[in-house]
């Protein structure tokens, strides 16, 4: 090894699904929406002015930052924007998780949260998800320098109550508590009133999922001003500009398509039943969702392998290699025709 | 102050230059293109596929960076993309700067530097400019963690040949150099011929100034395999995907347009040489400018107030008040016609 290479910093990164560029695949691996982005979206698009490329972007994303505000009925400086909701939380780990003590979250969630950890040098420990995949509020009644908690949580698709994560942020006053909520809209049940009484709690979002801008690269968090001011200072100490003009102006439009959003959301909500509905018929566990996939296994044949012959189909889903999640696949809901396409590719595969 | 605040990370973060939303100032501060982004920008915003949008985007920009590759003439797996030239600079001195010794960079450079050791604990000193400005290269043959110039250096203006910078190099061949040509499109001699020699040289550059597409957010990194791979796996470990979907596809076209390229820095260079003149005619002291800037200083005002007689006439340029450069302005080149406003701006002032 080269003297210099002894400065640099060593990680193991996070795997995203594959993204594979080919046509023609159904592309269920990485809980994109299916559908369109709004209206707006495509005139917003349309209407920028190209000339203004030229000069930075508003540091602040103001435009976005308030239609955010007005539209989740925050007050000005509850909200900050950033590269999509993996920027908002990497930077949050680096700005609230500061302890000696570790931060605290399940053994089977997001996979990036122990990478932020490690890549930024934070302890954490992880309490594991009880039999049924839940998140067991008292596990995180314990000394600890932080916590966050994907509700509803991934890839388990599961959901906590408002109250349940509410006795867990009770009990955790002294640190900060991130709810990261990136599949919140498709049912899942919102920590957001609870702002207004924990000045402690951030909750996290993405465009990514249900506002179908996975592309454009939009997350964002919501919080009381004194978090929301000590995360701004944090990425003002990185990068100056990190949302594009276009992301900046194509955030703003997609909050005022609601009637869209809406009936979009409830599409996948109707898809993502029925289908639970046929897996279950076909003899799947399918875990209860609240989110834009599903997490389901057959006794008929392992995970590893439903996947790989999903892949051959030209049918992509994720497969995790984890020890107790490894019988089952996350299949995220696209629409109707390919859905029935994957169903298809199954009873082809197991019968 | 709660418990929780003291897990918060404190820094000092970067002031970057107004960004004032209003039409009808001139715009001098922050060292933008003053002419539009190329045609193949415009065609590659209008004919991008806004469905798409829905998806993530590819996670390694391999468009981007093929193009780049083949642009600079370099191996597959020497160029990395980021959100601007700060995103690039800020993964580059968390990556490679983990050594307990100081970096070095100069006194009077880019002021985000101390800022981003600040913010990843990393020590730093800054050897002196001597009292022409320029960097020393005697001053970086001590030991050190790592090294970063600015070539063209900023605020100042001033490029330090390629020997120079060779000579820095080869005496820290035990740590990484980082060289960040921002600047360099403009007139400055770039290292770009040493990453064949020197393994442990990173070169930096941005579209934000030369390819008139700040907004855009789009930088990158050239330098050997591993330590590409090396900021690959650290950015894998923050952010899967940073670059949307518009940027990937509109920097690549960008690459296309060589003509408007270089005819476009042609006129800036000839607009500020011309404007050098012209200031240097009114008793400014100006310094011999390889960037898309003037460090301009009159002994008739100070700069702070020179600055602010500029503002009240809706032109913006920028004033650093540190301690060897207060009396100076950093003036960035616009068109003609702004400068030339500029110039009967300043003549109203001063006469």
């Amino acid at each position: 090894m080269n003297q210099w290479e002894k400065n640099i910093r060593r990680t193991v990164p996070y795997v995203p699904g594959e993204q594979p560029q080919e046509e023609g695949i159904i592309k269920l691996n990485t809980n994109e929406n299916p559908y369109p982005p709004s209206p707006g979206v495509f005139e917003a698009h349309k209407n920028i002015n190209i000339n203004r490329f030229a000069l930075y972007p508003d540091p602040a994303a103001s435009e976005l930052v308030r239609e955010l505000e007005n539209y989740y009925g925050l007050e000005k400086g509850q909200v900050f924007v950033g590269v999509g909701s993996d920027d908002v939380l990497s930077l949050s780990f680096l700005t609230f998780f500061n302890s000696k003590k570790p931060i605290l979250f399940p053994d089977i969630t997001y996979s990036f949260y122990p990478v932020w950890a490690d890549v930024y040098r934070i302890p954490y420990e992880c309490p594991p998800l009880d039999e049924n995949f839940l998140i067991c509020p008292e596990d995180y009644k314990r000394e600890n320098g932080g916590i966050v908690i994907a509700n509803p949580n991934a890839p388990t698709s599961i959901g906590l109550s408002c109250s349940a994560i509410e006795e867990i942020i009770q009990a955790n006053q002294d640190v900060i508590v991130i709810v990261d909520e990136a599949y919140v809209d498709f049912g899942g049940e919102t920590v957001l009133p609870l702002l207004e009484q924990y000045e402690n709690l951030l909750v996290v979002r993405t465009y990514s999922k249900s506002r179908s801008l996975a592309g454009m690269r939009i997350g964002f968090a919501m919080g009381n001003k004194r978090l929301i001011q000590a995360l701004t200072e944090i990425k003002e100490s990185i990068n100056s500009y990190t949302m594009s003009q276009e992301a900046i102006r194509i955030g703003a439009a997609s909050l005022k398509d609601e009637n869209y959003f809406q009936d979009n959301l409830n599409k996948i909500v109707a898809t993502r039943e029925r289908i639970k509905g046929e897996l279950e018929q076909r003899g799947f566990a399918v875990l209860p969702s609240q989110t834009n996939f599903l997490f389901a296994r057959t006794d008929k044949m392992s995970g590893g392998e439903l996947f790989e012959k999903l892949c051959e189909k030209k049918i992509y889903v994720r497969h995790f290699n984890g020890e107790r999640i490894r019988d089952y696949l996350r299949i995220t809901v696209g629409t109707d025709e390919q859905m029935d396409k994957l169903i298809k590719a199954i009873d082809d595969i197991l019968t």
